[in-house]
């Protein structure tokens, strides 16, 4: 009983009685090389949500454990990510802390984003993030990436610059360009470079040395890692700390710190929104990856235990001095191509995180934050895609306009401001459409049971029966609309004796359309024609039937429009 | 060309070309009559609203004549209205503000009322209106008129209390319950029972005396000028003001005074949503009565006509000393039944009330408060109807849930939030809703071309072959609960071949659901499945087309499900 709740909860308790040597090598090589890549990642993604290093670091340990123990899926590799380390940034940028402080709200951050998933999970609400459309996501991505690229050119020319919309960015980085650092300019250049090469090149190039495939396989991941040896090697020799190069410097040795979580209730009221929006962008990210990769071994994701799973990875991450995470998409590419075949992959690639914490960041000191930029900004210019906008133009207008506002009002506004706005609109939107549904007069095919729109198609009609199809459920929104598109129609018509509403597409009608339909049957009564119903579907009816209506129906309920016809034509 | 422009935005400018001495004497008793209601009513709810008793007046002068030469009605009386009145001290009554302040903004506010309706009327924005659905305007109805009676209580027994909602105001009567002057007392319980009386029972009372039907139908009407004129006599002669009756004292004499509304950002940025949810609440509610009015006659208004006309009027009370005005919901029944038979007879009332502002205030100096009260008291109490709510709990629960919502929140947090709740309610339950669609797996009934429900009817299926009809448009909210649907029913079924969608009741697919599609179509490609589709329409094919959705279709589109049956089944 108490066991078959746990294993509902923790799926570790399932796939863990399978665990072989098998896996264990596929989930500890994969491991080893997401380790490769996290190292410099995390320290650049902290840097990103303009936190100390060492808290990405904290970041990537504990919550993989926690993120292991409950995770459905069994490839994404959750801890720091750019798009919510750009979040995290937003949300304390905008109120005016420093230091222990600042650093001290993001874990507050990560704790409420880390409840608000578990509760998600644990009353089955992961339908509220159906809610981000497609354009409101792929233009938040978009203009997220846009920024964060904006954000490292300061890093990586070696100048100041604040702001954290793209107005003051650019403002604040055209205002100092004159400050820029050669030495700087020459590491970032040199390492954007190798990166980009590394990406493609590094495995064909390591290949001619017939290194066997595993190792072939883990080199050709060091990019990063190359570029932050060499460049810290590079700084130290030289002395380009000297020459404005601006480093990491002293970062705590150790294991993470136990950290509690600032219980002010100001504080959570101000962090509220920004927790909830970096959830379930979060979340929604991590379900589309997890998903993707699940389908191609036929597995199976569930979006609530994956709430649960990341709820747990963020509360993990709060109490153990880190800051908000989620699954980030390349590495989880990364871990499911390495092999990993169980979320224990993830737990083995914290155990190297550890050991990075324990004994190599007195390494880093003279690490350049040039060089962390540099892998910041050739990791998500990869991920940036402007076809959304261009196929959005082609298909739909309403869905052009929800990407490019919330691309433009998170370049211009902030993230808030930028996902809030292509929410709203793309609700308003669908809202408009549906209040002005869709309404056709339609006509009788001839020599068949069809009836089609009378503007479309040659059909049979007769001057006293006007049949009206509806093409959306009936709501308050279009209640209105019918209302009058049924008495217009019908005062240009002195001849008609009957109208037929003709309910195929009607899912629905809400207590606004009730009254609505009452007021058109006793206005239509009143002028002396009748009203009918046909092909009013199965449980509309039976709600309709409880309420009276049909009693009070001037005319008939027809199952079929080719019944009603049939027996109201003049023909 | 400009008489044609002028004659679609002044339909003054075309019933006036018929204007004869028939319509005149229908026009000019109605006026009479509605004056005659009109004179106490004014000052009541103006004191309702908060403001001295000849704003009240103010407010049913000019604004009567503006709407005159604007409106599309025939028969709607506007003027100051009881959830109007209320409506304004809830939006003032916050804002800390005492006398010419507090009057001062309530003209602001009325300006600011008129010019988004003459915009919304202008851009034809009235479907905004759509988004108020029947629940929410019968709860707010509902819990405004409890909120009324309540404010209206203290006064009727002579005591002090305060508050905009119902706990604090029910506490505070309670606690100054002490000290009800009976003096006070009899006069709101004489002036109540007289009015409840004169109602139904003044009519057949003064026909007894053989006066003619046109003298008895005016003073039949006249009741609640009755009680203001005997008890302002009674308080005058026996000097009840002296034992605690409070009265209204002196009105100032004379025509309304030239107002200019104060251009003050920051009131106007607080007054906005206030003024905007009165703008709807007015338009709503003066639409419905013009609209059932105007089918008794067989004539039609035209409600962007009406936004202009009550705008007008709006502006026109701010213009000229008064506050939001609104059309009247008894006032315009009695309006009909009197005779008016154009617009004219509001400009006649205006008159009327002219010749009260003029003359008349010096007489109401001994007015009784409690007499306004009364007068109040009885007008709302008769329009109180809970059956909305049994209606709704007896239809759907999520329309109960909103009107329930929308009462509960107006009595307990007050107008404006009231309403917001409700509006925002009605919306959310539509959105999850349609995000859950009904979806039903169907098979073809024996014997003929109808595809139905396999849980509800014995129809044919086919282990290779699974159709499943989704009963409702897709979009952003209900797309990945299709795509898990499907996938999860495919994951079911070893033995499938082919997936239809059968799409007879998708009106629309929107660009996430377009991804969607996309998506399961390729998942179920890898796993050796071919997607169809059938009966899907018109409109949404040729968009589909257009992307290249149909090339990448494992399956066929079929026109019908029974071709597509046909082909398919194993059968």
């Amino acid at each position: 009983m108490i066991r078959k709740a746990l294993e509902r909860y923790i799926p570790a308790m399932q796939w863990g009685k399978t665990y072989n040597k098998d896996v264990f090598s596929g989930d500890l090589i994969a491991a080893v090389i997401v380790t490769i890549m996290l190292i410099p990642q995390s320290l650049a993604y902290a840097l990103l949500a303009g936190l100390p290093p060492e808290m990405g670091l904290y970041a990537s340990i504990l919550p993989l454990m926690a993120y292991a123990l409950f995770s459905s899926s069994r490839y994404l590799a959750v801890g720091p990510v750019a798009v919510v380390s750009l979040m995290t940034a937003g949300a304390l940028g905008s109120m005016g802390l420093q230091g222990s402080e600042y650093a001290a709200a993001a874990i507050v951050l990560a704790f409420i984003s880390g409840l608000m998933l578990l509760v998600m999970g644990v009353f089955r609400l992961g339908f509220l993030a159906n809610f981000l459309s497609h354009p409101v996501i792929s233009g938040f991505m978009t203009a997220a990436i846009l920024l964060i690229a904006a954000s490292q050119i300061k890093h990586l020319l070696g100048i100041q610059a604040h702001g954290r919309d793209m107005v003051t960015l650019v403002g604040s980085l055209w205002q100092n360009i004159g400050q820029i650092n050669p030495a700087t300019v020459f590491i970032s250049a040199s390492s954007i470079g190798f990166l980009i090469w590394s990406r493609k090149g590094l495995k064909p190039f390591l290949q001619r040395f017939d290194l066997g495939p595993m190792l072939t396989t883990i080199l050709s991941k060091t990019g990063p890692l190359v570029v932050v040896v060499v460049t810290t090697l590079a700084t130290w020799l030289f002395g380009l700390n000297d020459s404005g190069v601006r480093i990491v410097g002293t970062l705590p040795q150790g294991i993470p710190p136990l950290t509690v979580p600032d219980f002010d209730a100001e504080l959570w009221g101000k962090l509220g929104m920004s927790a909830f929006l970096i959830s379930m962008i979060g979340f929604v990210e991590s379900v589309s990856v997890a998903q993707t990769l699940a389908a191609r071994r036929r597995q199976k994701i569930s979006p609530n235990q994956e709430l649960i799973g990341l709820g747990a990875a963020n509360v993990a991450s709060a109490l153990s001095g880190g800051y908000p995470v989620t699954g980030g998409f390349s590495r989880s590419v990364v871990n499911f191509d390495s092999g990993a075949r169980t979320p224990a992959a993830g737990a083995f690639t914290a155990v190297g995180i550890l050991f990075a914490a324990l004994f190599l960041t007195p390494l880093l000191y003279f690490l350049p934050k040039a060089t962390l930029s540099s892998i910041i900004i050739v990791a998500v210019l990869s991920l940036l895609d402007f076809s959304p906008l261009r196929k959005a133009w082609e298909y739909s207008r309403p869905d052009f306009a929800a990407v490019a506002v919330t691309i433009l009002a998170t370049l211009v506004f902030g993230v808030k401001t930028g996902v809030s706005a292509g929410v709203v609109l793309s609700l308003a939107l669908h809202l408009y459409r549906t209040s002005k549904p869709h309404i056709a007069v339609v006509g009788r095919v001839p020599g068949c049971e069809h009836f089609r729109n009378i503007h479309r198609h040659d059909v049979e009609t007769c001057p006293h029966l006007l049949t009206i199809r509806i093409d959306e459920s009936l709501y308050f929104a279009n209640s209105h609309y019918l209302e009058e598109y049924v008495l217009d129609t019908v005062a240009d018509s002195p001849e008609l004796k009957h109208v037929i509403l003709m309910c195929s597409a009607v899912n629905d009608i809400d207590m606004s359309a009730l009254e609505a339909l009452e007021e058109i049957n006793s206005r239509l009564k009143s002028a002396g024609i009748k009203l009918h119903m046909s092909e009013v579907k199965g449980p509309v009816t039976d709600r309709l039937k409880h309420t009276g209506f049909f009693d009070e129906l001037s005319g008939e309920l027809f199952l079929s429009q080719h019944e009603a016809f049939a027996k109201l034509s003049c023909n």
